[in-house]
């Protein structure tokens, strides 16, 4: 069976486990955002790939979710020593290296999917991981300039909003610079053609999967798709499971409900939607909008319980299919 | 007091603190070599300068002579990971930061004297630490290409010949690669100009000091100094002190004698020239090359030794310029 993820972080790395668990003989191809992707240090960090790649790989920081295990900051404490930050972003020294890898890489003239293919050999995911674009797509978040005068407003990189502000100003919207002129790195648009099922995670629907979706031909890949497309959601009574979903999808006018979230991809893009078993009486609504709906747990609280999901959205897939 | 003091790395560092201790109220410009300048893993990588900066500024392994007191090495524990070397060249945690900021700012444009400067802004060396330029030179070594057929030579980076090899093969010459082209950075011919006295430590007098003379207009400056001009010998009792200096002066022809170093540099360029008690029968023969000579304690066993070493080349200083 061949899957397609469109997968974003944190949320999306601990699907994907509980999929590759699931069906561990599935030929899984990730299509990660790269749109929260950041130049630090004269670096190119990659949040969301890193993080898929890590998890999968058995290098994660399990409880935070993000980085690596066994970290040290040597790195970052003597840059600060030297006034350099930002501060707010932690980079360790384990981390550092795969981003001297990557630049390094880079600036050799390799795209982010040969640079990201060969990271992954050391890895070993057991995913197929291919950044949504070689080209440069960056998330900025325009917030109110507290500094300007009144109604001013400034637009930051989308980890100063997330990371720094922690979201905690309101975003007027969300904009992915770049992404209008982006093309869908190599094998993104060949493995959603050739997918058995493509599958949303419960990441965040703006800014990891959206942002995936708003590269030029990848959403029309997706909608054009004759696999069942099946998202879970990542809203859990009327909150996000983790992050700061809610705020995001208010920036571009959705109500942080799972219903909400699943009419805002719609039924020309997903056939079916997976709610919490807690939103049961999201199902008729969501079906009301033509997308098949059940209510199942979607808490990843362990490995189990995620790959249960996984075979839930499997499940759902084969009925969409029927 | 103006003192100009042309550096290398351990050797020069180590001399430079004594030289502090002794006359603390001197101002010191430092011209450092670059020769041995390395990119590795994409970062600019200055040893020679970092080794002077660490050591005045009170953040060298002691015990080492270069690279950082209380280092880690997980940055490159992971590039080794990745398959990313040489792991022939330590480069730790805490020095990589100053790399990182060095290639940042030299990415922004800046060139390596102001680089340099920014970086002793945190250091506060107490000398002014110039490159002895903004351009790149960099260090090659001609030696036999142990995979070519019987006589065939190969060029390898200075650091490979010295750090990789132990200066283990024979040397067939020594190459400055883009000396010729090179410029004295901002300042380093005004502060010769500017000397009271200029010092040679007891550096390597090819790769260290030969290297900053072979930038043109630093030798010609030094020599037309009306300042006098005092070397310290790197060789004791036919020997380096520290290093492998014997095997880069066998490549330009010269013998590992204090005697012979001294007619190297030439009385057309240094005034006057130390020699170690151990070789005070060289005197004669140093004088007699038109170099006022003396024989005193070289070793830098501790501060105090190294801070009577430099006395004794300010006190020849004074002779010669009486």
């Amino acid at each position: 069976m061949r899957i397609v993820v469109l997968a974003g972080g944190i949320g999306g790395a601990r699907f994907l486990r509980g999929l590759k668990s699931a069906v561990p003989d599935a030929e899984i191809t990730v299509i990660g955002n790269t749109g929260d992707d950041i130049h630090l240090f004269g670096l190119k960090v990659c949040p969301d790939l890193d993080t898929v790649m890590y998890t999968l790989g058995g290098g994660i920081h399990e409880d935070q979710g993000w980085g690596r295990a066994g970290e040290t900051f040597a790195v970052k404490e003597e840059l600060a020593a030297y006034g350099v930050g930002p501060e707010w972003f932690g980079l360790g020294d384990r981390d550092f290296a795969t981003h001297i890898v990557r630049t390094q890489m880079i600036g050799a003239g390799y795209p982010l999917s040969a640079v990201t293919e060969a990271l992954c050999a050391r890895w070993q995911p057991g995913v197929r991981l291919l950044p949504m674009s070689d080209d440069r797509v960056e998330t900025h978040v325009l917030i109110d300039d507290p500094e300007g005068a009144e109604g001013t407003r400034k637009a930051v990189h989308f980890q100063e909003y997330w990371v720094r502000l922690r979201a905690s100003v309101p975003a007027h919207a969300i904009v992915p610079v770049g992404a209008d002129q982006a093309k869908p790195a190599p094998g993104v648009l060949e493995a959603i053609a050739a997918a058995d099922v493509v599958l949303f995670p419960p990441s965040n629907p703006v800014v990891s999967v959206g942002t995936i979706l708003g590269v030029p031909g990848i959403r029309e890949a997706v909608a054009g798709s004759s696999a069942p497309v099946i998202g879970l959601s990542p809203i859990v009574g009327g909150a996000p499971v983790r992050g700061m979903a809610d705020k995001v999808l208010e920036a571009v006018g959705v109500e942080a409900t799972a219903a909400a979230v699943a009419r805002h991809y719609g039924s020309g893009l997903i056939d079916g939607w997976l709610v919490d078993s807690v939103d049961a009486d999201a199902v008729d609504e969501v079906e009301a909008a033509g997308i098949r709906c059940r209510a199942v747990p979607l808490m990843m609280t362990d490995l189990e319980a995620t790959a249960a999901m996984a075979r839930e959205a499997l499940a759902l897939a084969e009925e969409v299919r029927a």
